[in-house]
Formats: C-alpha cells, sequence, structure tokens
C-alpha cells in the first residue's frame, strides 16, 4: 500500500494499483488492455514514440480507415503530447506503425464480419495486419492501449497479438425512449464502446414515455408522442454513419405490441382497446397495446418500418415485444372473436402470430427480426434471435430449440452491481450442457442502460467505466477473469475513456457542486466516497420515481460501483489476518474513518443549508457513529484489547440501521465493517 | 473564517464566501445577482415556491418566449427539484409568475432593441413586464439567479426590480479560425451568455490557420482552408436560431484583407503577391494580403458577402481589418502603380481604399460594417464601427471623431488577468473627457477569447467565470464596482454556470487525469491549486505554440485567476494586521503550506512517472522552499522572534527564483509571500 492520500476527490485511500497506466520504472510497462487479447507474447524492449512517428495505411482506398486513422493519431498526439502528423503515404520515417487490410469489409457489416487483427511491435516498427477495416480498427484501439510512458517519453513495449473476439454480438443498449438523450451523448458512448471493442450499438428508441425517432410517413409519432424530444433522421443517419466508422452496428429497437403508449398516443387507431389519453409517465407495465388483429396495423407497420429500413441499414431490427399484459385481449369480443377465428388460444399465441405478421414484414425488408424473451415461441422460425433480459435460462431454452441468443439479463446496469459482479457473468460458461452446435447460437451479449432514472447529466457514470469490464467478458477468452486484475486495468482504462470526451469521472463532481450550490465540495466528496446509488427497483420503491421525478439528488450524483468499497475489503482483509503483524493496514482504516467524521460537520451544514441534500442528511447521522466504532473495532484489535460487554451487538444494531433503505443510497463498507466487528474480542 | 477543509479540490482554503449562492438561515437570502440590476428594491419576506408553481405568459403569440419559459422552467425543476410543468395558460395555482411583453421585438435584434424589464416578486407570486421578449428573457434569467433555499425548501425574496443594460452591446468573440470549436462549445457558450445578460457573440470565423465557414459559393474556402473542420451553413443557421431564441445577435467576423492565409490558400488569384503555399500553422502577423487593385477581389467578395448575408441576419457584419503589414503592397510594381493611379498614399491609404470598397458592397447588402482599430481612417463614413483591441485610446478618439465604438482592449481573456482586474476596467469611465454625444457612440464591449493556445478542452475555463464578471460590467450600473462583493457573488454563478452545461469547473480535473494516467489526483490537485496559466505572450515565448502544438500540458488544466490567490491575500492581510491577535489567520496560513509540503512527495512520482508532467517538475521544486518559508515567516510572526541574519536575503532569492519564467505557469501566492517575508522581523 502507499501512504494514503487526502481524502476529497472520492478516492479515501491510494491503493496499490492506484498509479494505474503507468510503467511502474524498471519494469517493461503493465499490461493495461481491455479487452484483453486472445493471445498475446511480449518480447523485451521498447519501441520508442518520437514526433517522426506515424500511422501509415498499406493498402489505400478505404475512406473509413483513412478516417480511423486520423482518429487515432490525434488520440496518440493527445497521450503523448507528440505533434506528429497523420500520414497515409509510405515515406520513409524512423519508426511507423503500417495498418495493412485485405478488404474494406462487408457493406453492412453483419455479425460474421472478420474482427480478426494481428498487431506487432518491433524495435522497427509497428505492425496491423487484419481481413476487414472492422478489425484494423480493433488493432488500431489496441496499440494505442498499449502506450506507455517512458522515462521522459512515450514507448510501445515490444509484442505480437494475435486477437479476435470471443463473440459475435457485444452491445450496448441505451434506452433513449422513458429519457430522451441528445445525439452528443450518443455518439461520445459509441466512442467509448469502439475503445473497448463492443460492436452493436442498440437503440431503444420507443417506450411508453416517448417516440424517438421521427417518421416522415407518420409524423404525429414524434409530434404528439415525444414532448419534442426526438432524433430526426438525419440524426439517426448520422448516427449510423458515426457508428460505422468505429466498427458499430446499430440495431433500432422499436417496441410493440407492448410499451407502446407513445404510438397509441399519436395514431389512436392501433390500440387494442381505449387508447390512451397521454404519453405515459408513471413506469412500469402498462396495459395499452397495439392491436394485433387489424389489418390496418400491419400496413401502418410496413409502411412504417419500410421508412425505418431506409434509414437503419443493418441486418437486424428489434421489435420489443416484452411485458405485454394487454387486458384488452382476454376482454374485447371482437379481439376474442379474432382468435378464435385464428384458433389462438391465449394471449401469448396472439402475440405469436402477431410477431410472425411482423416477421413477415420484416422478411419483405430483408431484414432479421430480434426480440425479448417473450417472442420465444415455438410456432416462430428459427432465423429469430431471442434477446434474454429474464435470465440465462431463456438463452439456453432457446439454444436447445435451435434460436440464436444475446445475453442481457446479467448486465442490466440499473441494478447497480459492482463491475467485479457484472464481469464474471459469462453468456456460455464451460459449465453450459449446451451442444457444440447449440453453442454457436449464442451470439453474445448486450449491456442493458434503462432510462427510468437516468438523463444526458447521469449516463456516463452509469455507464462508464462498467461496461468496459463486461466488453472484455464479451471478447475475451472465457478463462480471463480475475478480478483484482480487472479492476486494476479498469482504472486506467476508465482514465483513457474519460480522455475520448465521456464525463463519468466529473460528473460526480458536477452533480454535487449543483446540489450544494457552491464550489467547496470537499467534505461533501468525502462523504460521497463511501454511498452509492441504490438499484432501480429500490429506489423506485423509496421515490416511486416518474418521468417527471426531477433526476437531481444525492443518488443521482454519486457514482456506481465506489471505489472505496473495494479499498475498505483490501485493508480490512489484509488486516483482520493479523491485526498486529499488520498494524499499518490498520491504520489506514482509522485514518479514513477519522477522515470521514472529520467530514461530517461541513457537511451537515450544508445539508442544512441545501434542501435537495436533505434526504441523505440520515446517512451523515448513520456514517459518525460507524465510523467512531470502525476506529474502535481497529482499535481493539490492534491492542489485542477486549470490547466491553455489549459492545458487540450495540455495534450490530448501528449495522443494520445503516442498511436499511433510507436517502436513496448504500454504503459501501457495511461488509468490512461487520467483518471486523465480528472480530472484535469481548469481555463475557 | 470557517474551518479550514481538506485540501484538494484545487481549493485550499474554505473562505467566508465559501458557501455562496445560499440563504444564510435567519437572514434573507443574500443577493446574488450576476450582472446586478440598474435598480433593486427588497421587500420583507419571501414568496415559497411549490410544486404548483408555474411561469404563465400572459400576452401570447410569441413562440420564442414559449420556448424561453420551458426553458426556465426546466432550470427552475433542476435548480428545485420541483416537478412542476410549463404553463402557457392562465390556470389558477396558488403562486405563479406571470409573463408579460408588449411585443416579439425587433424581427432581426438590433442595437437599439428594448431590453429592459420589470421583475416584481410578491407574496402572491411573480410578474414580469417587459417591452420585448429579449426584455422578458433577461426577466427571467433574473429571476432564475434569485431562487434561494430556505429551510425545507426553495423562496423567492420580495422585491422590486427595474433593470436595462448600461451597454447596448455587450459581446463575446471566439476565435474559431486558430483552432475550431464544434457547434455543442458555440451552443453552451450561448447558454453562458444569456445567463449573464449578454447579447452578441461575435464569431471570428477565419484567420491565418483555418477558414470556418462553408460557402457553396467558393467551396475551395473550406475545402482547401479548413481541414475538414468548419460550420456547415446549416449549423451556423442552426447557431443563429439558438442565439436569437437567447436574444443574442450573431456578427460573423470574415477577416480581410490580412490574415487571410486561409482565403488565399483556396483562390491564390486574391493574393496580393505569391499566394501562400498552405493553411498557417504558425501564428503572429502573416505577409499574405487580399489584393485590394483588382477588381476580381471585389467581384468575389460581393458573391461571398452576399451569400453570407443569407446565413447571418444580423445588421452588422465584422471584417477584421487589423494586422496588415502586406509587404507586396509595398513592393508590387502593379500594385504601386495602381496607388499611385488613384492617388494612395501609403497601404494605410491603399488599405482604407479597400475598406471603402467592402463598405459599399456590405451597403448594398444593407449592412453596417464593423472592423478593428485599423479601420478608423478619416476616409471611411461614420456609421462604422470600430472595434477597439490596442487599447482605450482609439475608442475614445474615434468617438471624438464620430464613430461608434466597442471596447476590447481590456478584455482579452488569454492575458489571464483575474477577474477582478478586468472587472474595473470600463468601456465609458466619469472621468473620460467625451462629451454627452460622443458618449453616446460608445456602444459597449466584447470580451475577446483568441485561440491560439485554445482548444475545446480548454476553452470553458479560459471564458469562465471570468465573463460573467466582464458581462456585469456592460450591464450594471457604473458604481457597482466592489471587488469583493463582485467574487463572492461570481462563485456562486460559476456553480449556476457549470448546471447550464459549461465544463469550467470540472476540466482541470480531467486534464490533472490525463496528465497522471490516474484518478488519483489529490495531490496534484492540490499543488495545481497554487499555480495558473500565464498570458497568452508569456507562453508563446516560452513555448513557441503553433497550430500542431498539442495542448495537453499542465498549463492546459489548471485555471485562469485560481481562488487561491484571493485566500492567501486575505489570510495574509488579515494575520499581517496584528499577527499575535490574528493567530488563527496565521494558523490557517501554516496549515495551507504543510498541506501543499505534504502534497509533494506524491506530486513528485506523478510527475517522474508522466513525461507530459515534467515541465513543471521544477514548479514542484520551488514550492517546496516557499511552503517551508511561508511556514516559517508565519512562526516568527506569531511568537514575535526575530529570524536569523540573512533569512530574508535568502527568502528573497527563494522568491525571484519562483518569479522566474517556467513550466508555463506562475504561482499565485508570490505576493502574499513576499509581504510576508517582508514583515519578519530579522536579527542583525
Amino acid at each position: 500500500m502507499r501512504a494514503a492520500l487526502c481524502i476529497g476527490t472520492g478516492l479515501l485511500f491510494s491503493a496499490g494499483a492506484s498509479v494505474v497506466g503507468q510503467a511502474v520504472p524498471g519494469s517493461e510497462g503493465a499490461n493495461v488492455l481491455m479487452p484483453q487479447p486472445a493471445s498475446l507474447s511480449r518480447g523485451s524492449g521498447e519501441l520508442v514514440l518520437t514526433s517522426a512517428f506515424s500511422i501509415n495505411i498499406e493498402s489505400p482506398g478505404s475512406e473509413r480507415l483513412n478516417r480511423a486513422v486520423a482518429r487515432a493519431t490525434r488520440q496518440l498526439r493527445e497521450r503523448t503530447g507528440l505533434a506528429f502528423a497523420a500520414g497515409t503515404d509510405a515515406g520513409e520515417s524512423k519508426a511507423r506503425a503500417v495498418v495493412h487490410v485485405q478488404s474494406e469489409g462487408e457493406a453492412v457489416q453483419t455479425i460474421d464480419e472478420d474482427e480478426s487483427y494481428a498487431l506487432e511491435v518491433t524495435s522497427s516498427g509497428v505492425r496491423i495486419d487484419a481481413a476487414t477495416v472492422a478489425g484494423a480498427m480493433h488493432g488500431l484501439q489496441t496499440m494505442l492501449q498499449m502506450v506507455q510512458p517512458s522515462g521522459e517519453g512515450y514507448v510501445l513495449p515490444l509484442m505480437t497479438i494475435k486477437d479476435a473476439p470471443r463473440f459475435r454480438w457485444r452491445g450496448l443498449m441505451i434506452d433513449c425512449g422513458r429519457h430522451f438523450e441528445p445525439v452528443e451523448v450518443i455518439k461520445r458512448s459509441l466512442d467509448g464502446m469502439a475503445a473497448v471493442k463492443m460492436n452493436v450499438f442498440h437503440w431503444h428508441l420507443i417506450d411508453d414515455q416517448g417516440f424517438r425517432m421521427q417518421s416522415r410517413r407518420f409524423p404525429e409519432l414524434t409530434g404528439k408522442g415525444s414532448d419534442g424530444l426526438f432524433y430526426t433522421q438525419e440524426e439517426a443517419r448520422d448516427v449510423v454513419r458515426y457508428a460505422r466508422d468505429r466498427g458499430i452496428r446499430v440495431v433500432p429497437e422499436f417496441e410493440m405490441p407492448g410499451h407502446s403508449t407513445a404510438w397509441l398516443v399519436a395514431y389512436p387507431e392501433l390500440s387494442s382497446g381505449k387508447p390512451p389519453a397521454g404519453i405515459r409517465r408513471e413506469f412500469g407495465i402498462a396495459d395499452y397495446a397495439i392491436d394485433p388483429t387489424r389489418e390496418e396495423t400491419y400496413k401502418f407497420l410496413t409502411s412504417f418500418l419500410a421508412e425505418m429500413a431506409e434509414i437503419f441499414p443493418d441486418q437486424y431490427m428489434h421489435i420489443g415485444g416484452d411485458e405485454t399484459p394487454a387486458p384488452d385481449w382476454k376482454t374485447s369480443p371482437r379481439i376474442l372473436e379474432f382468435m378464435r377465428k385464428h384458433d389462438l388460444k391465449g394471449s401469448d399465441a396472439l402475440q405469436a402470430y402477431f410477431n410472425q405478421r411482423v416477421l413477415k414484414i420484416l422478411t419483405g425488408l430483408h431484414k432479421r427480426m430480434i426480440g425479448w424473451d417473450e417472442i420465444l415461441n415455438p410456432d416462430l422460425p428459427k432465423d429469430v434471435v431471442v434477446q434474454s433480459w429474464r435470465g440465462e435460462e431463456s438463452l439456453i431454452r432457446g439454444a436447445k430449440q435451435g434460436y440464436q441468443g444475446v445475453l442481457s439479463a446479467p448486465y442490466y446496469l440499473d441494478a447497480m452491481h459492482s463491475a467485479g459482479q457484472v464481469y464474471l457473468a459469462d453468456p456460455l460458461p464451460t459449465t453450459s450442457d449446451l451442444t457444440a452446435e447449440q453453442r454457436r447460437l449464442i451470439l453474445g451479449g448486450e449491456v442493458c442502460m434503462w432510462a427510468e432514472q437516468l438523463n444526458e447529466r447521469t449516463i456516463d457514470s452509469r455507464v462508464w467505466p462498467r461496461t468496459a469490464a463486461i466488453a472484455e467478458r464479451f471478447w475475451s477468452p472465457e478463462q480471463v477473469r480475475d478480478v483484482d486484475d480487472m479492476y486494476r486495468r479498469l482504472d486506467a482504462v476508465s482514465v483513457e475513456l474519460e480522455g475520448l470526451g465521456l464525463h463519468h469521472l466529473s460528473q460526480e463532481g458536477v452533480g454535487l457542486r449543483q446540489l450544494a450550490g457552491t464550489q467547496n465540495i470537499d467534505a461533501l466528496r468525502t462523504f460521497a466516497s463511501v454511498l452509492e446509488p441504490v438499484s432501480f427497483s429500490e429506489r423506485y420503491q423509496q421515490q416511486k420515481t416518474s418521468q417527471t421525478t426531477v433526476l437531481d439528488r444525492f443518488v443521482d450524483a454519486v457514482r456506481p460501483d465506489a471505489p472505496s468499497r473495494r479499498s475498505f475489503e483490501q485493508l480490512t482483509h489484509s488486516f483482520l489476518q493479523d491485526p498486529r503483524a499488520h498494524k499499518a493496514d490498520g491504520d489506514q482504516l482509522v485514518s479514513a474513518f477519522s477522515r470521514l467524521s472529520a467530514a461530517l460537520p461541513e457537511v451537515q451544514e450544508q445539508m442544512r443549508l441545501s434542501p435537495r441534500l436533505q434526504d441523505v442528511q440520515m446517512r451523515a447521522d448513520q456514517l459518525a457513529g460507524l465510523a467512531a466504532a470502525g476506529s474502535e473495532a481497529v482499535g481493539y484489535l490492534s491492542s489485542g484489547t477486549k470490547a466491553p460487554a455489549g459492545w458487540k451487538s450495540s455495534r450490530a444494531d448501528l449495522l443494520m440501521t445503516a442498511a436499511k433503505p433510507g436517502g436513496i443510497v448504500r454504503f459501501t463498507m457495511l461488509d468490512s465493517l461487520r467483518e471486523l466487528f465480528a472480530a472484535v474480542p469481548e469481555r463475557p
């Protein structure tokens, strides 16, 4: 452990892995790649970067590759301060990178695009070989991540990498239906995705709370269904171009027949029953559903989806398909009559009928259908892809039935799991009992960022850096699963992602300043460093969020997976191994507890002055007790003295109170405190 | 003074004015308006905001006002957490704001637009009255700034405001020629301007280093002159719309006949002599100039300016006109012959001829001409406006000759003056000897953000919050000039501006993380808190910046006018008044020095690991000595003991060394240390 730093920026400790992304002098540069490549062999020595360095394309002809090289060159400039210029010629510079591709790749990238590449760094230069531009772009990202400081300059360690993704579908879904996200947010998210080699942006464009995609044929969809917050067709095309430039497919999702309030506000004639009076502001499952029994519905959808197919060239189109209770389907005489006539037994069968009709439309548009779990129905042909959100089982069940699948269930970011937790969830664990052929059907996985409690000010810290850890799960070999090593690299990648323009590391400070109304937020940061947002559902229970809830609370400022948890755990475990021998760890813990206690008076004063901070007042009160008890515990353990009788039970009460819901945030160090308290010897 | 906070976020001290923008409980809300209104009278009591509050327009019909009210409503939601909806009807809510305007105002806002408004807050509601939508928008901004926390909620203190600007021209110029700024940067700058009631965005679109405005008639201007970094016509129209929606005029600048390398790269036939080989990467004054002697030049400009006039509706068009040494005008036989023929005595006369021709073109387009100092020439008619950049004198001289003028000389942000310094510069001081009529000719002032050493990552912290202080100078009565009170309010406004999406408060952290390659920047922040960027010219001398210089150094991260200077000054002055009685101030100083010293080992280690930090190594070395000496000085003064002989001269040496150029940054506390050292008694 390094010396503890002053508390104040949300990092209570300066942990061993703190100076990340930097070569430890005297050793070769550390491997900070994320995702880890399929194979890497390190040479000894390094290639020194100078301003004469340039990235050159050996196989010209691809404008997309030219732009990728120009971007990589700019990033390399920013990372090294070296003012080299982009180069596409084969001019003689001392050490240069050469990029060679066999072909542009598919005109519209599919799941079968060859994304592999080879990267070689020798003392005379860098060589990237790839079958396609997509592969070459991954190689460039790897090269950028490998740049290391060394002495007074920057180097690339000598190495040979052969790399290809484990899964073909490595997605991030962003829900822009419940809360709109401006195009610039989408673009910087795509930049982040490209940096960690993700290749599918799943754009959830519609939900009960908003229809975000402009249709010229059906202008009321956004006219009445979007509150004026939507993407124009030109913007959508721009996003598609931007994504393609980064090797990312854009799969648009048009939710139907459920989650369709926004459709039906605009075109009430499509409604199964009484149409909605307006855009839905509450979350949860709505009763409205598109009417699957009318021909007008399919006429409408044929026209709409054809228009969308012009904008979104991807082979896949996502039709949602989840959560359609549709009570009207059980009561409407007209619909029941239709079901009888078509021999449809129940709502599931009616939805399967609907899906088959939509599938026919999509097939006519040369599109493949993807939908959520619920679309899984034996009546559907096998070229439908199932996105599994309710659990791994449906993915497995689908594969056994012959359906391709994408796993999302473990990757819901609004569950507020730690990076370590989501990292270990594997779309296709070795232990799975699927046959080799069935295993091929598991295309990969998708991170889901649902937006009930999200806006443009908080999205980055919710998505990043955790998504980078999942991106590694989707790309790297299965056996890459050392959580400590992942976190070490994640810390470095997180700073890199910020360099690309993402705001995940600065949003906390912005939020706290807005809450406190002042720039003096050192104490508040210290307090915030041991708190993190609760899960979506817990927040929903506590706050009953709706679309009109202002997302401007403490919970919106603090970041998920706060680093303090790991620091507390590491120190606690090390200390408890041998409290006397590891007294330094105990001292660090006490020092952290003291700093927390010292921050509280200022925090309490700011809470008194800021109404929007008052909901976390109780957490400040609890922290006072926890920090004091933590210090006491370390004291007993370090000195080998016993606590007075009753100490443990009263401290257990503190923990129990602190673990209760409150302030929509939770403490990060309760488990560590629990272990500390449990280890304290007590007098009888 | 409040208790000192932990060092670490760039605020070494928690000064008295730290919890800004917040009502001190028990007193009425503090006046945190910036700019201060022309007249304000406070009632006693307050209007409590509830979720039933709404802003209503009494005089419907203006879409622009509707949008302004929707924006204000959203900001009010974000500031209070209250989920009230925008309202344009006159529904009965308990307390509501009513906005009444007499008219939309001018279709194209001119300098004569009536921007006045009256704002009344009573216990039953808010009323904003204005002659125009522009005035009403100022009133809405004032209302937003007056929102105060109080107890568990938010209030508006009761008051009556009658307000109108002192100057008609309150501008911000951003140079997008030398470094391009994306549209989103321009838009958030406009948001900031609107918040502090500025009304002119002067868009410097062309310089030797880039032609940033698309012309369809002359596509090579950006095709060859922009490196692909330019504004499309649609983007420019969008910016104009966005600005108008905020009561801001857009005055485009097309630099001619000097600073014209980018024009001439694209259309070499317009060049006075040998045309440039490419876009100029160096800064400073170029020798290239548009040829004033050919009719083709005027044909070209007639066509180009007519195209631009379609995009920029403002009455004014800026033609630059500065810094045109044009050696070819002194040597080219053809040009000399032309001058003889037209009886033009020297380059100034030739440029005046050029300006007259351009003026004719502009007049034909119903535009008025504005240009920099150098256009001032008795041959020009009096309806030309002179933007004074070389000093107040030219403004005065122009006014005496009957020319309207706008002052910019004192408001160059890249001079890196403090907010206090720029705040006191007055475009029209009482002491001026102008007649009443001449005084009317002084239209106002313009802040200038030149971009030699600027990019999209650093612009916000260079522009804000200092520009807000200057905005007050342009709007508020002349006698509003209490620097301490300005800083108190500026701290609050700065947080408000961040709430609008500006990044000036977070850019430092982002920059330091990129430099250190780690999230652990507490120590580095502490170090950074006592350093600030040197002026443009000092940096230019030290670093010889060109357009290809990567702006990724420590100097780019740290912010101008670092708050620590004022904290050091205040504590030092208070302490030195009576070192024994004011021991607490001395303790705070020692505590700050100690924290600086404590941070240095970590800082030095990070510098060793990060090549891009190594240029400030010397500042870290110097700081060690300064901090130690500072503590010693306080010690002698507090205890009344004498320093050993020679102490003062060796400490003076430290100061002298630390004052020398280095690392392109300067210390903020040298003056305070000098005073401290001088006060120390020394043994003979």
